[in-house]
């Protein structure tokens, strides 16, 4: 029986109720149990592309209003245009476009949220991530794992613009964040440029390095000449019907996404190459570092090209055209929901 | 310098470019950066504590009001007084009071979800999950993984309460939530009642049984028989001073939480024991099945007797003071917190 | 061609040749390879089955020739009749029978190498490890793992026999043996018995408990009446065609064998009930617990009583029948096999 | 009291006894407790150092006397000098010289066994496994895991030589081989040279791989271009004063050796530097690559330069020193010992 069919004294008895119970903090289920459970995902979040050629006019623009030094970390957040206000672009995770101009430093702070960049624009940049600085090339995957320094500077001529990809909203979901600022302003390296990817990053690990299974990767970071350099190396065969040529980053001293929070991966699509819809449970970022193409997500489409990001939100069946060789980058929550068995793909 | 300090001019400015940015779905990250990445966690949910003489009394009503079937599940929803309408008693956790009275079925279905039960109150009711049934006696722990059928049935002659622990905000967070009904009202029983318990949790485990790290266990049910025992066995020694003596729920096919995202424990105070503050970042919800004494949350404080129930939000100091020997149940989202790094406890 | 058509110069020159690179310490791979990579397991141990009526005969003497003291332990060894003078019943596994008398104390010491017990005879002895004493009762499945002090003593009136099962083979040929002995002659209890039972073995575990993957368990004792009541709990449906109603012991912390060297199982064959031929690469040790029956390996045959023990050398089919209701205890290098990728099984 | 302390009588009664269970397959642990459980490893295996100049020559030889064909695998074991006719160079390892001449096939086999390959000399020979090629170069540490068909081929104009390293003896410790011969000569390539590096050695993997704990790793082909530039990535510090600069290698998949059985180290050493004693359990198989300079072990003492091969028994004590900027690869059985936890080391 419907609650609709109830004859009215029912009704006004169950509001009523509802009105007494709700006095002492309790509700009943059986009123949005439907909404609690859904049949299958029915996310808040929308489809959306926003076009580089925008997004580097407006952030250049914040570069005139608002030092580094003042804003702390001069980001423009991309934001869902169906979760306005709530500062991400799904449910479970933050993106935002970070400029750092000629001279400027972004000071050293660490924190419970994990973040990873995506290097767009500019050279001559630097980030430090307890320590090691590395220097910030287009393509250029770079991570600072929770709670670990890091500070961004730029030492080049030209503005510098990279992709920030956080757990914020994870962490705001649990209540577990923490923070603190340094007291450097920049980080005094400690090791020479490079020693973490030789130590951790060339297939080998230190003698007595035991991590565990959810530790961050100490390889912060994956530059994109190696990550092109694999791609164009598994091309030789077939590619997959949903996904391309696609590899995910790892922690190559665990086999695990390089921070538990966040999965990431880097993707081919040869010239012509239209991929067969897919879906999965992990609303998911996308940037293109090469080429261009077309996008459909669910009954939306648009055109790509180098730079542009768009979300895929979970559950949203994605297809993809490369029109010119293109590479993709992306990254999800989906190592959360794997480590919670929550993950689903549905390859249609 | 502070906004507040710019010249009206470049806050007009200012203003001006959120407006136009805003439009295209940006917004700057350096007006909210302070609230979303916080020193230290600041819990939206509030600190609260449910009587259960008053939580039996509404929920009885509610069997005179609905049917188990007409309700699916007839379970009033303790709600954080913080977080009305959210269906929450923290922001990962979902808490409600279940009934069921003599005859009456709570038919067959499974979802994305996982549930546990901690048995309140009546006799002769049982839970099936998989295809097994179980008695449920009071203090009994009892859950439903992730995706397995189950239905709830009264074959007594009492009104059987019990509490339900859900991850329903976990998975509308992650926006990955399937569910589907039964053509079965009831699951026939494939195994008998014990079977899961003597294959799975007696120490040793089927010849072939290899599970994953995030499976969870095959042990649908912990009896408080047992658990009770246990937290005797252990008392010879001294009490933990912040948890006394307290055993953790665990999947005995791996030694993690009996599910991936939640984690149960069990505590017994002796008479006249007090814990030392403790806060961690996992809210947690406290039932008190033995025993009465006093709850210290933050600032709050409260009598708890057999069957309340109490909720302490993240990085809320706890105390605990049993009058008479005390056995506390609780269960939290720690698995997911531990599994992506976050979790901290402060022992004061 | 094989060697023995070559020309006889050919010959002599390799001979001579062999003798020149054997002087540098240089052996021709080619001489030798079919026996180093044979095309199937060739076990150099042979079948064998002890009755325990006449080892109990014999270690009951061995009691009126040497004390307990005298000899550390009073231990007879089954050696494999076609590995004698090896102390192993497998390449792998020791196994013998310790007698201890009334009044008597087998010293605390300590080795690398682990130790299970199997309680066969007699009642009021106690085994202690790491500081906890259990009595010991038939059937019982009792572990030393490596590095722990332990100690026995009879404190009864009865003779009390236990079959060993030790990985000593194991550790001499990777070279990683230590041994000490304590100055105390008997370990003073630090717990009271049934205390790691209560901690670690009641499907919950230790707050703060995290084991590695390798580590042992800290449930030292698997009581008979629970396994038994495991193996009945399992036998409403129907047994396996080839292993009956098997399960292994576990570590309930990690789901891995109690330890890393040894895997256990116990094993329930209905009256009249006989399994089909199994055979693996795991040479492994039975003993009888209940009933009686015929085993055959490979072209033997024996009949099977309470207590009698009996080896299967790898790779050599197994069939089990029981006259009656027949519980088996049994013991390998399962686990070892297993973490190197080397376990093989073929039910035949 | 010691055995040779007995009255006569008594002496006769016990060997009487021996005798009597002897025959029963028993026999008295008390007289050999001492040797089965040692307060420390006294490893029958003795340290040695095998000269490369000589070695050469007298594979060169081998070459003259067979070919690879007639031999399925050309090479000289390495035989410990004090357990000679085990095919052995500790009791676990086995290492020997292959060498493979111009137009030359090792045919196509596979076996339970796992293989490593450290590449010594001349250019234009292939290792493949499982379908692809790689070229072997000078220092390439190369593997073929267990049951991975595997054949090597020379296509230059030059003798090529290499040291294999298998765990031939642990594998008939545990009576767990098997093997079988192609029928295919040399594997027809599946898959172009370098997509294994590609797809599994970059830093990411596969979107659908998810290997198991104990899974070797699907990178075959260490190449030393990339091992040299590893240890000059991280000589930026002070070396560690009991190994200079080392590294392990690992499957980046999991973190894990390279194979289950076999853990492989490269090692960096500046000239002048020599490392203070250290000794561990797993004996250690060491090639030196570049340089030169000299080894202590216990109490023998050798110059080394390159190719040059020598052993380290467990528990012996190691010191090296280089004379020129060294390089040196090793391997052991040190996964066996930590998976089975009794792997230690000791420094001094």
């Amino acid at each position: 029986m419907h609650a609709e069919d109830l004859p009215p004294d029912a009704l006004r008895q169950r509001a009523d109720y509802y009105q007494r119970i709700g006095s002492r903090h309790m509700t009943p289920l059986w009123e949005v149990l439907g909404a609690l459970v859904p049949p299958h995902p029915r996310s808040p979040a929308a489809p959306h592309l926003w076009r580089y050629a925008e997004l580097r006019e407006q952030v250049l623009e914040a570069g005139r209003l608002i030092s580094a030094e003042e804003a702390e970390r001069r980001v423009l957040i991309l934001e869902n245009p169906a979760l306005r206000g709530q500062s991400c672009i799904t449910q479970s995770l933050y993106a935002g476009l970070q400029l750092i101009l000629p001279g400027e430093v972004a000071p050293a702070h660490r924190h419970t949220q994990s973040a990873l960049r995506l290097v767009l624009d500019g050279e001559g940049a630097y980030s430090a991530v307890d320590g090691e600085r590395t220097t910030m090339r287009r393509g250029d995957f770079i991570i600072t794992p929770s709670w670990t320094w890091h500070d961004h500077g730029n030492l080049g001529d030209q503005p510098v613009v990279w992709l920030d990809g956080l757990d914020i909203p994870i962490v705001r979901f649990l209540d577990a964040g923490f923070a603190e600022r340094s007291e450097q302003r920049s980080q005094a390296p400690l090791r020479p440029e490079g020693d973490a990817l030789a130590r951790y990053g060339a297939n080998m690990l230190p003698l007595d390095y035991q991590p565990r299974p959810m530790d961050p990767t100490r390889v912060f970071v994956y530059p994109f000449e190696r990550t092109k350099a694999a791609l164009v190396g598994i091309s030789s065969g077939t590619p997959d019907a949903h996904h391309g040529f696609k590899l995910r980053y790892v922690n190559p001293a665990t086999g695990a996404s390089p921070m538990p929070t966040t999965g990431a991966f880097a993707q081919r699509l040869p010239a012509g190459f239209e991929t067969k819809p897919v879906r999965c449970t992990d609303g998911t970022v996308h940037v293109c570092l090469e080429g261009e193409g077309e996008v459909r997500v669910g009954d939306r489409t648009w055109r790509f090209q180098e730079s542009d990001v768009f979300v895929v939100p979970s559950w949203h069946a994605l297809q993809l055209r490369a029109d010119r060789d293109a590479v993709l980058f992306s990254f999800s929550d989906r190592p959360v929901q794997q480590a919670l068995g929550l993950w689903r793909e549905e390859r249609q």
